[in-house]
């Protein structure tokens, strides 16, 4: 990642951590995990990189786990509310799908780093946070698949498998971390928008 | 990961690796290296798993990274030649594409730690090898645009845009390794013919 791409995704994403040493350390956290994997990475070394000692991080956060939570849990209400708002925006499922994957692809583009410490690092979360966090995945899960539902209700789509089209359509936007460079061919945009016409492709939908 | 599903995923997977002692250190390198990442484990860590001192591990692999350097191209290897045998095999792109998707979504599914693994640490391959395997990417990635061009060309196909569609049709597999789990509702045949059928859809194919 470079630093102009470090610096943007800093700016904006984790405005609502305060104060400010607090967004700092989560910032510093993310970045670490995603470079050398949470197990690899120490408190000392999250401190650094955010320029505070050690105890400096701890006033904020007891515990490694505690940052990664943070994170994922974050990252985990924001994808939730993206899909919450194309579901609940009313209009037909066709227009409610594109609007979901749109926005749920695109997110997955412009925050990858993020999204792919909260997704490749979900193990790492103690036993009561995971299961908060998978209450989460779950209600994401169940928000997509009305929508198809509600479309093959309609008559609108056409789909043989609801929960595996659902389950094939999450993981299509969810891996859009792993490839997307912000140094690539493809915009953020340019990517939700190609993806939401794959998928009304998949659904049996009109483009 | 369970017993069974491990000893399952090491009888079959690498056979190709003699002699005895350096097989089981790849398949203990895979274990470790998906259940703390790389950069967490140490080769006294594999070492351990496999049953060997230090000393031992060491005439078989110089370092930690000529062990992922190893399980990467061995792996992507099987993935292009997965590829290479469906594109190769004449018939209809309908037909080589349905071949293409079942059998690489199936082998994501059925060795999805290993999979994990050679997506997840890339960066962590030295330059010379992750040259190489990048390679090995571009190769798999073109045969797969070929049979979807292919298909366009010869009007089995509606595709508006063959660089992305690729890239889709590969994400999508590609994150089976991601959320397959033995213990799922799906076994890999079914989320492979699952798969094949989406794709058909997305290339506006007849399923």
């Amino acid at each position: 990642m470079s630093a102009a791409e470090r610096a943007a995704e800093e700016s904006g994403e984790w405005s609502g951590v305060t104060p400010d040493a607090a967004r700092r350390l989560v910032s510093a956290a993310v970045q670490a995990f995603a470079e050398r994997g949470y197990h690899a990475t120490t408190t000392r070394d999250i401190a650094g990189r955010a320029g505070m000692s050690p105890a400096a991080l701890y006033i904020h956060y007891k515990t490694k786990e505690e940052l990664l939570y943070r994170i994922s849990s974050t990252g985990h209400e924001k994808a939730l509310r993206i899909m919450g708002a194309a579901a609940e925006a009313g209009g037909s499922a066709t227009d409610r799908l594109r609007d979901a994957v749109r926005a749920f692809a695109r997110w997955h583009a412009e925050h990858h780093t993020t999204a792919r410490v909260i997704q490749y690092e979900l193990q790492a979360l103690g036993p009561d946070h995971y299961a908060e966090i998978a209450g989460l995945r779950r209600r994401t899960d169940r928000l997509l698949r009305q929508i198809i539902q509600d479309g093959a209700d309609s008559g609108e789509f056409r789909v043989d498998d609801v929960p595996g089209t659902t389950l094939a359509v999450l993981s299509l936007c969810v891996d859009v971390a792993r490839w997307f460079s912000a140094d690539g061919p493809r915009t953020p945009d340019e990517v939700g928008a190609l993806y939401a016409d794959l998928v009304l492709r998949m659904v049996g939908g009109s483009v």
